[in-house]
C-alpha cells in the first residue's frame, strides 16, 4: 500500500505529533504499516511529558524492538540539522527551543531524524514521482496555510527550516489585513479555514464558527458564503501559480482539511492556478494528495533514509 | 580577485551570452581572470552563428589551448541536464531549442556546462556565503526581472530549467497589468525598468521614453516619478520578502540596472522587503551584489564544477 520501502531491509518506527494527539507506525522494509498507535498530546505538560509520551507511542508499535531507527514529523519550525524545535506556536507548551531529535535517542536509545509534519507528508509524494530529479509544491490548506517544497529532487529546507511557509507569500485578495506573523496581506489570512470563515462574516454580518457552515450556506446558495470560499480558493491558487513560475515544479499538490469543502473550493483554486502559468507550465494543475490517512507517519519513517540521524549518547 | 577557485588546478573558459554582445574570459586554477574579450552576438544571424562566434570568443582567450572545460552562461531557459535552450524570445533568432552545450563542445572540442545567466552570475554569490548549506534568494530587475534561487546550497532549476522567474510572481501593485506572459498581475509589469516608465507615463500623462528620464525627474522632485520608482520598488520588495518566507535564504541580493536608481529606490525596497518578514527572518535585508563586472564569466567558468559536463562527440 506504501511507495516508501526501505533499502535496507530494517523496519523503521514513524511518529507524528500534533497538537492534540500523537501517531505512531511501525513501518516494515517494504513500505507495510505493520503496527499502529494512537494516543493524546500532553499538550499542557511540556516539552518533557511530550517527548515521554513519544517514545511510549514508539515502544508501543515495537514492543519487539525490531526497529532500527525513528523518524519523527512535528508542527512547528523544525530544524532537521540540528535536531531542534526552531520555533513553535504555544499548542505545545514550552515547545520551542526543545532538542526533538537528542531527546526521543536518548529515551528510545535508537538514532532519530526529525523535521516538520508537512514536509514529512510531502515526502512519499516526492518519492512517487518518476523523475530522479522532480521538482513539487504541496500546500496544506487547514487551520494554518503550510506547506513543503522539492526541487531538483530534494526538499528544502532553508535556514532555521523555514522553506515551505507558503501562507506567508503576499495576496492582492488579503490587501490590509493583519496577518498572525505581524505583517499585512498574507495568503493565510484570505486562504485557511478560520480565514475564509472570518471573511464570510464580514462579507455577510452574519454568524459562522466554522468553515463546515460556511460550505453548507454555500450549498444552499447563500452568494457570501460562495464568495468566501471561491475567494480563499482563487488567492491560494494564484500565490500558488506565481511560485510554480517562480520554482518550476513537476507536480503541485493540495491538501488539507479545505479543500475538502468540495468542488466550488477546488474549481475556483484550479482556475486561478491556471491563470498565473508561464507558456512552459501549461498543463500544469493542481491535484489531491495521492497518500491518505498514514502518510504522516510512513513520511516521519521515511526521514530516517534522507535526514541527518540523531544518535543515542551524541552530544547535544 | 575572485572566490571561485578552481578546485583541480586547470584553467576553464567562461563565456556570458547576451543580446548584444558576447564576453568571454580565461579563468586560472584561483579564479583570477587571466584573458578577456567581448565581441558582437550576431543576433539576427541565427544560432550556427552564435554558436560559431561563441567558440571564437573562447578561441580569442585561450590560444595556448590551456583550458580543460568550457561553461556558457546564456539568456533564455536553459537546461543544463539537456544542454539545450528550452524556450527563448526573439532576442537571437532561433534561438529556442538551440542544442548549446553539444554544439559548442563540437566546436571547441571542449566539455562544456551550460546554464541560465542570471543562475551563473549568483553562482559566486552563492559560493561566497561561508556555510556549508547556504540559501540565497537573487533578483536581477532590469529590462526584465528575472532571478536565481539557491537553498540547502545548490542552484535551483526546476522543471525545464525554470526556477528563478522572480517577475511572474503575482504583485498587488500589478492588479490588472497585463504581463508579457499572457497572465496579468505579475511582478514584472510594475517593477521592471520599462514598466517603471510606463507606469510614470500613465500616472503624468506626459512623456518618457526610459528609466533614467525618470529618475531625473524624480530627483527634482516630480512626484509622480517619485511614485513611479517607488512603487517598483515596493512591489519587488515586497514579493521577495514573501518568497523569502517561502524559502528561508540566508541572504538575499538585488541586482540589474534598476537598483543603480539609487537610495530612493533601495530605500523603498528595503522597506517593503523588511514589513513582509516572518519574526525568525527579521534582520535579513536586501544586499547589492558582492562581484562587479566579471560576475557572468566568473559564474559561467564554474558551470564547470557543479553541473554535467557535455563531451565532445557524445550523442545529441
Amino acid at each position: 500500500m506504501s511507495t516508501v520501502p526501505r533499502r535496507d531491509g530494517t523496519a523503521r518506527i514513524g511518529l507524528d505529533l500534533g497538537g492534540t494527539k500523537i501517531a505512531a507506525a511501525l513501518v516494515g522494509p517494504d513500505g507495510t504499516v505493520l503496527a499502529r498507535h494512537t494516543r493524546p498530546t500532553p499538550a499542557r505538560d511540556g516539552a518533557d511529558a511530550v517527548l515521554g509520551q513519544l517514545a511510549a507511542a514508539a515502544a508501543e508499535v515495537d514492543p519487539g524492538r525490531a526497529a532500527t531507527a525513528l523518524g519523527v514529523a512535528a508542527a512547528g519550525v523544525i530544524d532537521p540539522r540540528t535536531g531542534t524545535v526552531t520555533s513553535a506556536t504555544d499548542s505545545i507548551r514550552g515547545w520551542a527551543g526543545t532538542a526533538l531529535a537528542a531527546g526521543l535517542a536518548e529515551r528510545t536509545g535508537l538514532p532519530v531524524a526529525c523535521d516538520n509534519d508537512v514536509r514529512a507528508t510531502a515526502g512519499p509524494e516526492l518519492a512517487a514521482l518518476a523523475a530522479e530529479h522532480a521538482s513539487l509544491l504541496f500546500a496544506a490548506i487547514g487551520t494554518g496555510v503550510g506547506g513543503a517544497v522539492a526541487v531538483d529532487g530534494r526538499m528544502l529546507h532553508g535556514a532555521a527550516g523555514i522553506a515551505g511557509h507558503l501562507g506567508h507569500l503576499p495576496s492582492p485578495y488579503a490587501a490590509g489585513l493583519p496577518c498572525t506573523c505581524g505583517a499585512t496581506g498574507h495568503l493565510e489570512v484570505i486562504a485557511s479555514g478560520p480565514a475564509i470563515t472570518a471573511h464570510y462574516r464580514r462579507l455577510s454580518g452574519t454568524t459562522a464558527d466554522r468553515l463546515e457552515t460556511v460550505a453548507a450556506r454555500a450549498a444552499e446558495g447563500d452568494a457570501d458564503a460562495v464568495r468566501a470560499i471561491t475567494t480563499g480558493a482563487a488567492a491560494a491558487g494564484q500565490a500558488l501559480g506565481g511560485l510554480a513560475n517562480a520554482l518550476g515544479p513537476d507536480r503541485v499538490v493540495v491538501g488539507g482539511g479545505v479543500p475538502r469543502v468540495g468542488p466550488l473550493y477546488a474549481d475556483a483554486l484550479a482556475a486561478a492556478f491556471t491563470a498565473e502559468l508561464m507558456p512552459p507550465l501549461t498543463g500544469l494543475t493542481p491535484e489531491p494528495p495521492r497518500f491518505g490517512h498514514d502518510a504522516a507517519v510512513l513520511g516521519a519513517a521515511a526521514l530516517t533514509a534522507s535526514l541527518p540521524l540523531h544518535h543515542p549518547g551524541a552530544p547535544r
